[in-house]
């Protein structure tokens, strides 16, 4: 094995191509990487999500994952349940393992210690700086690799991850639900509920794998949500209210603490009695000036989180587009009329007079959820 | 086969169950009834869509389909077909055949005489006053009557002839395409286009399968529509303005009618002048007063109307649901995103003030059509 063909194709227009890249085990064992990489939703920021898998004669010697920042990583919990059987064996990891000294060694010495003989990896490193360097790494010490096995899967599964490398800001989603007539609420503000239990569900999962949720003053004031996963042993994102003067009631469910932390983001000089009242409830206040969707991300990504699900309503989903603080459309549509010339909707002013103006989605599944149909979607990418 | 037994079940409530009714070759017989009915879409007004096919050893000897008011009636064109070879054949009809003298005599006789041994129905007439009627006479002539064979594509495919027959009124459809953010428009009123090229083609093809498409003034002011169905040989629905006061600019595509009539539905003692320019261009006008969806309606029912498609913005569009006329909705779901605090959403008030309170949809479906997603649904039926 040790004169192994190089399998390893780095360059990346090759591996765009490769969307069938390995063999159906292969392939079997990178969903299986991803799979226990999703044990670990919501709970590994700033790190990424990875599973590993170790196969020897066509039988799992190992898996691991990486449960989040501070433990060991995938590779580490799948070579120690492996053992000695790892020598000779292939280890699957949906991300490229890596070669460098942080709060644990690198995984790169960890494998070539343990006597692997073929690693697949599902995709490089998204960091530029290092990129690449994991697995030239093995195959220096003589380790077949091959790599781009489940990619797409791959870069899906770290999007956020991937996002915030690229850019240094949060990968942001942009969530709502709303009439087929483009309602979010009735003209007096109601808004329960819009979808199914169904969809309600699905949003429920997608808050348990998000660092945080935001939301504006008005939602507060309208809905009093509690914007958590509604499931016991999940996680809970950080719950952040972004309100200017904190003009927010006095009782609300997201100054219960208890289940989740909420975080108030305010301007300096806005009402210290209620910032007191806040800090009383265990509920952590933070002034930035001016409160803007960019000042949140930056905020947000200096705290370390990965994702950050936008759950507001139409002014601030307005700000939070216009400003690049969202990467993804999560849409919900009833097949309900609730009518209203002045009931809100989604998005506010975005300053488009044209149709042709309008921000096309890419990347655009449709999918019936319940009675309901779910739109995922992505915005043209930034430049960087 | 003249004592075969009884196979028809005239109970409605059977019926609805049978939805696997017939043998694979009766099913298949029956598509292609449904198949040959709708080559005459849209032009068979106040008659309802209908084909018909003779089978004989395996064989299919004659087909037919009704081409509109005035002409022989389906079974009347595969009779001929058939010839004598229709003694003791089977004949397939969407429909229940007819048993009185109308324009035609009735296809019952017809049946008769030309020695069937066996007809299946699809479904019954809707017309309770008359509904079995053609079938019983079928069976008191020794024919073997099979009924409920495809009932429910039978009853799709004539749903705007039965509202009819029922509710004394055309069928109303709504139409509409809004961006992902539910507008209909940006705030300056813009709105070509919304939707990709594949769902603008499904509503030309919706225009050709109906009788009449409405919009109101504002439409006219600010879309400058044609409403054809764009298309050679196809059929164009009469387009219907409505317009209280004819505020309405004196050049617009709708009012060349050389490819389709216009007619222009107001109130009295609006500007006699502008009514005449009008007349000089060969557009039909109609005093109603007051002007209301229920009104139209009314009218366009006297007129033989059967599928009337309203293609208006929200102020009307929620008058045409509140006043009962619409029964269907088709939304086309654009991934876009425009943004408009003030930009027009595809209903108006409808006065609800809860979302409890919203209209849900029956029947719902959820489609993709090019990059869009296509909503076809019902509002819950009318008391009779």
């Amino acid at each position: 094995m040790e004169n192994s063909p190089l399998d390893a194709q780095i360059d990346s227009d090759q591996m765009l191509s490769a969307s069938f890249l390995g063999t159906p085990l292969d392939r079997a064992m990178m969903q299986r990487c991803i799979e226990l990489a999703r044990r670990a939703l919501g709970r590994t920021a700033p790190n990424p999500l990875v599973g590993a898998v170790i196969v020897k004669d066509g039988q799992i010697i190992g898996e691991g994952f990486h449960p989040g920042a501070g433990n060991p990583h995938a590779e580490v919990f799948a070579l120690r349940e492996a053992g000695d059987l790892a020598v000779g064996a292939t280890i699957y990891v949906n991300l490229e393992p890596c070669n460098h000294y942080g709060r644990t060694p690198p995984c790169s010495e960890a494998l070539v210690a343990a006597g692997v003989a073929k690693v697949v990896v599902g995709m490089v490193d998204p960091d530029p700086r290092v990129s690449g360097g994991g697995i030239a790494r093995l195959q220096q010490a003589g380790i077949e690799v091959v790599v781009g096995v489940e990619e797409e899967a791959c870069r899906q599964l770290n999007e956020a991850f991937i996002h915030r490398i690229l850019y240094q800001r949060p990968f942001g989603i942009l969530k709502y639900a709303m009439t087929l007539d483009g309602k979010i609420a009735t003209t007096t503000g109601h808004s329960a509920w819009i979808t199914s239990p169904d969809a309600r569900h699905i949003v429920h999962q997608l808050r348990a794998a998000c660092d945080a949720v935001i939301v504006g003053g008005n939602t507060v004031r309208l809905d009093n949500p509690k914007l958590t996963s509604h499931q016991t042993y999940t996680h809970n994102p950080l719950r952040v209210v972004m309100s200017r003067n904190l003009d927010l009631p006095t009782d609300a469910y997201l100054w219960e603490t208890t289940d989740a932390p909420t975080l108030v983001l305010t301007e300096a000089n806005s009402s210290p009695y209620f910032q007191q009242m806040l800090l009383k409830k265990n509920v952590e206040v933070v002034e930035l000036t001016p409160l803007t969707p960019t000042k949140v991300m930056e905020y947000l990504y200096q705290r370390n989180l990965l994702s950050v699900l936008w759950e507001c309503g139409g002014t601030l989903a307005a700000s939070a587009i216009a400003q690049a603080a969202v990467q993804k459309v999560l849409a919900f549509i009833a097949p309900k009329i609730v009518g209203g010339k002045t009931a809100p909707s989604p998005v506010g002013d975005l300053g488009l007079a044209m149709m042709t103006d309008a921000i096309t989605l890419e990347r655009v599944t449709w999918r019936p959820v319940g009675s309901d149909c779910m739109l995922e979607g992505y915005l043209p990418p930034l430049p960087r």
